[in-house]
């Protein structure tokens, strides 16, 4: 059985619960952080770093793959395990936020998107059909349908609108995956914004499609904390308890405690690795912003208490120094820190709904991480 | 004993020599490579993956460090060693290369050489004494002394006032140095271009000072390949076999093997790295550009024969699409592989000197190598 998700711990105070996730390139223990390899690679990490840092799962996006070097060119070579050689699960995105978000001529009409490449101008048009062959060509274990969301905010009509069109597509997805008898998996995604009511009737419609697993999708665009964890709440007390729940592109770890917290199994965020290479790094104690003037002679690792490779070799003045010479080392070695300290965080957090402590770390990260910089 | 130099083989039908070069921090084991680390760190990658490549020496660029961070903050921050993690042994050049490549307005004098900094300008002024002191407070292992050569090609005459000037500055930075009974090497720099009597006339001068070690400067600036050939045949031959012999910054496959064969033992050269960065890939078979279309879906390793990292996960597609997407992991993969490649030639240089086949090797090899590019 390749396609499984099975609760193996709730957490007996909140809606937190760990699970195992099965593909066929193997199992995804859940809650789960999936780094993000856009085009193919966790940018300055090498396959063995992100092994050696005990990721399980990682995402690679459509619409990237899709332009450059072109899905048939992939499958031709083996398909996306192969020609990344990442033999773990890997998940795709439908391509479809890329497409809203890059692509400057953007057209959605019933029968799929019509839109522009952001590389060259290519004019594209993909149905919902297309973007589940697009993934079954790549190969990925999880492939996500395309849907459709307007910019925040917007709407009420706009949204509703969005929401029946997200759902007339994920209805034609599904058929056209069924027919393929293949062991990927499809996920369907909700959209709805934060208005509770859309997200109601995007999430009932969806599920009644029965997909392999459900998405939060058009979050983390600007609302408002409060709404999220409204959405979470609302909509996570709709879905089935067996199947997993992802929320697409956020990656806050307050956003994760609260989302974790409502049930969500699965995650993928560009922020660890963005802010590695921009600087920005995560330790125990808050946010370090690497180069800081207060950090040039600074011989204590990153975080004290961290124990990644960056951090049980390097002193923050390297850090500093190498990050100002804008050495590619640098990147390397801070993408490697911020990755251990998310992958770790979700290893802490599984294995304490594992061992009913999960209300304990949840104030104890809380306390640890809201946003706040390292003042010493 | 911390200085000192032993040769272990000679090969019978040439002045190559295999050796082991005992430094503060470890045994060199010659002929060798040292990666380039101008900043601190091999530009892509971790010191882990330079200990896998089975780097036994580095390069660190003295003006660079005495520009950033500083030396004084190396030194506060432990030395060199432990400032970029890096246990084994390290050369420094003197900063000289850099003065008068980089540096917008250089002035010589008789004390020593004006320059302002090409990252702000402002104005520095350093004595051969000083360019001792420098690498003293970093803490390498073998210090270059502070040297002059004017640009190629220069007349007789300049070359002349180079070259004495040299000395001069080459007797202070040793007498200096014999004052701090420091473990660490001073190597002496020989200059004259190519012309033959200047050149004896300098190694001689600086033979006659009695350093650690003695390196080819000013060379590979544009002259002739015959002329680096009678260069290093004509000085080696004046050279005292008993000390180890270093040509800077020189790194094309055939002069590399063209001066272990002259008696050569220690090369650095950014060539490996810097291409690799740029797309240029050394294999057995010759040179690879990877952004060729040619390698868009080439399902080979760059390299067959090479036991590499990069080589045994990775396809030229995969390295062509990540090259052209202009990810990290690209520079980080192909440093690899062009280093591995020239570590690996070294390794073969000195096991055949040792089993008497050097010339058998030099053969293959310079078939190989001359910089064809791979035809298919």
């Amino acid at each position: 059985m390749t396609k499984s998700f099975t609760v193996v711990a709730t957490d007996p105070d909140s809606s937190a619960r760990a699970g195992l996730l099965e593909t066929a390139h193997g199992t995804v223990e859940t809650p789960a952080f999936m780094p993000v390899a856009s085009q193919g690679s966790v940018k300055g990490l090498t396959r063995a770093a992100l092994e050696d840092l005990g990721a399980q799962i990682i995402l690679v996006n459509s619409y990237h793959l899709f332009l450059r070097p072109g899905v048939e060119a992939v499958q031709r070579l083996g398909g996306i395990h192969s020609f990344i050689s990442w033999p773990k699960p890997i998940l795709s995105d439908s391509g479809g936020f890329q497409i809203y978000s890059l692509s400057p001529l953007v057209k959605i009409a019933e029968d799929g998107v019509r839109f522009s490449s952001h590389l060259d101008g290519t004019k594209v048009f993909l149905t919902p059909e297309d973007v589940v062959d697009i993934q079954g060509k790549l190969g990925t274990d999880i492939m996500m349908c395309l849907d459709y969301f307007p910019p925040y905010p917007s709407t009420e009509a706009t949204m509703k609108e969005a929401v029946s069109l997200t759902t007339r597509w994920a209805a034609r997805a599904k058929s056209h995956h069924d027919k393929t008898e293949s062991p990927r998996h499809l996920w369907g995604i909700s959209q709805g914004g934060t208005f509770r009511d859309l997200r109601e009737k995007s999430i009932t419609e969806i599920m009644g499609l029965n997909f392999d697993g459900y998405a939060f999708g058009g979050l983390g665009l600007g609302e408002p904390k409060s709404q999220l964890v409204e959405v979470l709440e609302s909509g996570g007390a709709l879905l089935p308890r067996d199947k997993p729940r992802y929320l697409m592109g956020m990656g806050y770890v307050e956003d994760v405690v609260a989302a974790v917290e409502r049930g969500v199994d699965l995650f993928d965020c560009v922020l660890p690795t963005r802010n590695a290479r921009n600087g920005t790094l995560f330790t125990s104690r808050g946010r370090v912003a690497i180069k800081n003037a207060k950090y040039a002679e600074d011989p204590r690792p990153l975080d004290e208490d961290c124990s990644c490779y960056t951090c049980r070799n390097f002193s923050r003045a390297y850090l500093r120094h190498l990050f100002e010479r804008q050495e590619i080392t640098a990147a390397v070695l801070n993408t490697i820190h911020n990755l251990h300290f998310y992958l770790d965080i979700f290893r802490r957090i599984r294995q304490s709904i594992q061992s009913n402590t999960f209300g304990l770390l949840r104030k104890r990260i809380l306390a640890d991480n809201v946003k706040k910089e390292v003042t010493k």
